[in-house]
Order: structure tokens, then sequence, then C-alpha cells
């Protein structure tokens, strides 16, 4: 297309299965899409690697991109520092990919802050039942981290009104071509295509001139 | 989906094959789409019939409907009203379809004022002097017309801008399923789940008390 790619903003409830959507995208489209990957400070894990999970730099280096407006978004938790570097995103949003980054509803709306042209995608189940049923069914947490999750998910859900778009995963083939066709016709909208307008209008202006 | 359907207003120059797009709308997703049909006092013309084409009805019908509010929008040229009926259009948006309206710019403008949860679809061929061409292709129209078409082609991409999506029309098929996919696309944006939305948000705060 020879277009400039769109900032995608993924959010969702824990357990709505956002993260197998983008994995999914990444894989049946991967010269479409890039998923952007966060800078911390926290250690990593084991398995995790520098440039794949994460970027992971020291405290010093965090601040110096904090300080020279790299990142697009950052946060705080506890001790260590999470965020978006600007660089990679550019990039990529350069070459014509479509950049989708997973991040919590706070972060998705100071992303649309200071970048209006993001796309808001928010990823829920079907109903909140089915939410409760899905972390019930991992069977691996305590009924006190439920009810904290559940509880997380109710105050995530005041902001959703700020999204573009409400997808909701029932069947997941259908909730992956869902969001694929959403963001690729993000591309047809009035307002990413202005040059394009311009362009027909002022060549219409010459043959209407008779040119 | 048991949803309320979209009213969608298609728009474009003279040439676009917008006629053609809708045609294979219906023709593939009767069930999905109606299309409005537009009241007119002018004289049906031979194989023309009343429902079909348009509604045909009096210079006292007509305004009697304007008086009593009965349109969605109207217009007079020369002698005679054009205008959609709301009944018609209301009742299928009703019954979950998503209607279709082909008018100019215009009268789509006078619709989204009105109506603000309308669509605006812009259709434009690839470029202007494929505009041009096809309209010269056409071979019945005189140099005198393709330019007074072209003319008006220019004055309409003047309300460009206050549309949602603007759709090229290159390759036929692609054209009809990325009318189709934006359509549906739309049932998924934050602004049209506001009920689903809050459902979810009450079930989800129930839970998150522990009920």
């Amino acid at each position: 297309m020879g277009k400039k790619g769109i900032l995608v903003v993924v959010s969702g409830f824990s357990g709505a299965g956002k993260g197998t959507i983008m994995k999914r995208l990444l894989e049946d489209y991967p010269e479409r899409y890039a998923l952007s990957i966060s800078a911390t400070t926290r250690a990593p894990r084991p398995g995790e690697s520098h440039g794949k999970e994460y970027f992971f730099v020291s405290k010093e280096e965090f601040e110096e991109m904090i300080e020279k407006d790299a990142l697009i978004e950052y946060a705080r938790y506890v001790n260590n520092y999470y965020g978006t570097p600007k660089d990679y995103v550019f990039q990529q949003l350069e070459a014509g990919r479509d950049v989708i980054l997973e991040i919590e509803i706070q972060g998705a709306l100071k992303v649309k802050e200071a970048f209006q042209d993001t796309l808001l995608l928010f990823v829920s189940p079907p109903s909140a039942q089915e939410l409760k049923d899905r972390l019930v069914n991992r069977g691996t947490e305590e009924r006190a981290i439920i009810e904290s999750r559940l509880n997380r998910a109710w105050q995530e859900a005041q902001g959703v009104e700020n999204y573009d778009y409400f997808v909701i995963n029932d069947d997941l083939e259908e909730c992956v071509q869902e969001v694929h066709n959403i963001i690729r016709n993000e591309h047809a909208r009035v307002t990413r295509n202005h040059t394009v307008i311009e362009n027909i209008r002022a060549e219409l202006k010459g043959f209407a001139k008779g040119d």
C-alpha cells in the first residue's frame, strides 16, 4: 500500500484471550503486523531473552530514555519501570506495518492522548460469567486471586468508553479475523487518507478546467 | 445478533461503481442488508414500478410527508421532489438489517446531522485519471458532458472530509468485500455497544463483591 502503519493498542480483561489473538495475527500476517516490545528494568526470568520478551535495561538507561522522551508511555510498578520505546515502533510504522501494543487501560489512554491516531481495541469474553468460568477453569488459582482479578476487571471496565472497538472473543478464529478486518479497514478511514483525497481533488480540478 | 441495524449512506463520484457495489451487497447478503427506496413526485419511466425503483407519489402526498416529518431527508430538483421515507428505513433497522442509502453528498450530510449514528462511506476510483477514463470509455457521452461530470466530481470532493470511510474501487470483488467488512465491523464500535458494556460491568461488579 505504501502507506504508514497504524499504532494499535489492544487491551482486555485478563482471561479474554488477547495474547492468543495477537500471537495469531503475527503468525498469520507476518508482513502486516509488528508487535511492540517493551523495555523494563526488572531482571529477566528463566527463558526470557533481550529483544524478545523485553528489552532488559538498567535503571539508569531507563531514566535516560524518560529524559530524552524516547518512550511512548511508561509506568512504574513496585520498584521496576516498564515502557514502550519509540524507536522500534516508529521504524515499523514507517515501513508500513501496523504495530500492536498490548497495554492496560491507563497506558492505552496515555498513548491515545500523545498519538491521537492510535486505534484502541478492547477484547472481552461474551459475558462476565464466561470470564469468571475461564478464570475458575484454569484451576491454578485460588478463590481470593480469582476475586481480585474480577475486581480488577470491573475497575478496568470503567475506561472502555474511551476505546474505539469492543471486540467479543467468543470463537477464537472469528475473533482473530474480526480484529484483522478492523485494523485493515482502519486504513480506509477518511482521516487517514487526506493526502490521497487531496491528490484526487487536485487532479479533478485540472480535468474540470479542461486540462 | 439481535442488535439494531446501522444506517449507511453510500456516496461517490459518478463512475465510481457504487451502484454495482450495493447491488452485490444485497445479492450476496440478502438477510443483512436492505436498500432504502426513495419517494419521488416524478412520473415513472418505462419499466419502473412503485415500491421497486421508487415510491411514486403525488405532490400533495409528498408535501404531507414533509409536514408530518416522515422523511429522513429530501430535496427538490427542477419541479420534482425526491426523499427518503422514514417508515421503511426504521422498520428494517429495528429488524437488525443495515440499511443502505445511496445519496449525494449534501443529502448525506443532512442525514448525518439528523442521525449521528449514520455511517458515511465514499466510493472513489483509484485516481481522477481512472474516473476520466471510465467516463470516456462509456463512449456514449459528449466531451462537454464528461467535463461537466468531472467538474461535478470536483465539487463533490469538497465534502469528503465529513465522511467516515474513503473506499477505493479498484477491483470490484475486493471492494464489495471491503465495504461489507467495514459495515460489519461498525457493529463492534464502542459507541454502538453501550448496553453490552453496561451489562458486563454490572455483572462483574456483582462477582467482585463475591456474589
